[in-house]
């Protein structure tokens, strides 16, 4: 087997499941702040894109996907962005971001020599599991990119000895776990580093409509002056428009690897089926229940905010994202973030040790505000007793 | 970039589909025998079943799938194999066969180590594009196995050497492009030889169901009594229930193998929707659907065994599947598929020119009996006059 496996991890979410489900079998109800995994409706109409392009006889999906699937995307990147990507030459449609994120590294990397440097993926230190496991399992190292006192990973750390070996750097804001937001002015930064040492730069943005003040711009922003060269984006639908059952997100960025992808992607069983496809057309062309969602997580943050602050509890970055990431306060044992989470899931409220992410974590716990109003009053009950 | 990228081949069926659509455009109607790509309706209840899936609220579907899904699985092996297969043990949901084909090579292979020789996966001469493809773009070597005179991989060619560094062997019964079935005796020669030289077996059985005298053996019979060690089925709905557009399959076999799908495979993206999940459940709980498809492609099947044995032409193999491998006639100028198939395209009729699969193909066109039954009519016309 791929001696890579087993150095993994073991995967997060699916050990977290495993937990749940033995506490609930035990009769412990459980308030869900960890995953982030929407709870709200998907809208109707997506809903009903869907049931009407269920046809009496289907075919094939094509991985470039529909025309009309790469055309919304292209119109809400330039609605969003105020850029231009052309849906022929810019944008592929992907079967939900996961996918899409795991099969760029085998795209990037020529594998492993014996006896030379092994290439390098860079990987902020505290981040989402499959980049990492995408790198390790297609043979190169992953090497964690520190976090500065500002919870930016730390552009100085790509040295020329790494740059030298480093063919992708994953970015993702607003961020998971930590909610933070990048400004424009770093994504430049990236990409002048990318083009000094010649690799890809890789930005998760998951999140991107998930905020509070204002719109948080995003790779496409800086990449788009240099014709997209070296950039890559992931997005998707699973939270903008609470479609993580739907598996549907794009893949946009650099001509020259959507060229790549357009031939290597149909081999891979990745085309997504055209009812989903067209669910996604409705979703990316709407923007009125994003703005409603956006209501939604604003009020339930208020809510803990108003909290954490009435106890003294520090909440670090969260500018964006349904996260945030609060310091585990001074008054617990060891101020370890495994422990607390421990003593709050014995209250009923589960949250993610920051440690599950990187050690840089171990003082934090992840909440995330997906449940709704009530249930959110409730944790927050919770933590008011047990702080 | 990954180098194997520059040596894959053009994917045949994004070459093909753009070649079509040219033709079309110049107002040319075509009768497509070419693509295996099923034309009849998926049934009512299927469609009905995933219609009643789609609930308000969605979540993350799981890489190891519903339970209903693993045990509707099991149930449909028990069935059709007398084997006894365990849902936890044995079996995971596919997004489709073609990502679960694809992603097999990852979990086995090493990757490339310089100087020293590279690991070799064996592929039949004439085979699906993506076992090899996968094989090239994870670093491994994709060997030929020459097929004999009865259409079967020889698998004396699998000699010591090639079999000290073989990690994977490929088979596709009923195959394609062939129609070729091969009997229980074959699947425990190969595995035999798995057994004495240490690599998998994987068998691609998407067209098991589709059969004209009696169901054929699979690899799972041959492979329960050993524990299903170093075996691996992928099987799908495509051609079963008419299903391509959903992506749904399954994977069943070896448990260790089984057991390592479960922790990487949720890091791949390859979790299947719950509403396609859930009409998976009810294609592989009815066989009903199954019979009334079978009695549809024979009775397209039979009009062209008609015609091509009142003209003399030679159709061998072609015991399963919806394909029909069809000897270029000797009248036809080199008894070169390519140019045999272009004639045929400027009287409307796609076929696959067998040589799109490999050297050994050259002389034999493919033909999919999967448009309906008058215009099957019409392509035996047309086949009539230009015979």
């Amino acid at each position: 087997m791929n001696p890579a496996i087993a150095r993994l991890k073991p995967y997060a979410f699916t050990q977290l499941g495993a937990q749940e489900a033995s506490l609930r079998a035990r009769g412990v109800r459980l308030l869900k702040f960890g995953v982030g995994d929407p709870e709200d409706e998907t809208p109707a109409f997506i809903r009903e894109a869907l049931i009407a392009a269920v046809t009496p006889a289907g075919r094939y999906p094509t991985a470039a996907g529909l025309p009309e699937l790469r055309g919304a995307i292209a119109a809400w990147i330039s609605r969003r962005y105020a850029v231009t990507a052309d849906p022929e030459v810019h944008i592929l449609p992907a079967n939900g971001s996961k996918e899409a994120l795991y099969n760029l590294a085998p795209l990037l990397l020529d594998g492993p020599s014996a006896g030379t440097t092994p290439q390098a993926v860079a990987i902020p230190e505290l981040a989402y599991q499959v980049y990492g496991d995408s790198a390790l399992l297609h043979h190169a190292e992953a090497i964690p990119l520190p976090l500065d006192g500002d919870w930016l990973p730390d552009l100085n750390a790509i040295t020329p000895e790494l740059g030298a070996r480093l063919k992708l750097l994953w970015l993702n804001f607003p961020n998971n776990p930590t909610g933070k937001v990048a400004p424009l002015g770093y994504y430049r930064d990236a990409l002048d580093l990318a083009d000094r040492y010649n690799f890809y730069v890789a930005s998760d943005e998951a999140y991107s409509e998930l905020w509070y003040d204002r719109p948080p711009p995003g790779l496409l922003q800086a990449a788009a002056p240099r014709g997209y060269h070296r950039a890559v984006v992931f997005n998707t639908l699973s939270k903008r428009s609470n479609m993580t059952a739907y598996r549907s997100g794009f893949i946009a960025g650099d001509p020259e690897l959507i060229r790549v992808m357009k031939n290597v992607r149909p081999r891979m069983g990745v085309a997504t089926p055209e009812f989903i496809q067209r669910a996604a057309v409705a979703a990316w062309e709407d923007e009125t229940h994003v703005q409603a969602q956006r209501a939604r997580y604003a009020e339930r943050r208020v809510l803990f905010l108003d909290l954490f602050r009435r106890k003294g509890v520090q909440v670090e970055a969260s500018e964006g994202a349904f996260y945030l990431w609060v310091r585990v306060p001074e008054t617990a044992p060891g101020r370890d973030a495994q422990r607390f989470a421990e003593r709050l899931i014995e209250h009923g409220l589960v949250v993610l040790p920051g440690s599950f992410f990187g050690p840089r974590g171990r003082e934090y716990v992840r909440l995330a505000f997906v449940p709704p109003l009530d249930v959110c009053r409730e944790a927050v009950a919770i933590l008011d007793r047990v702080l």
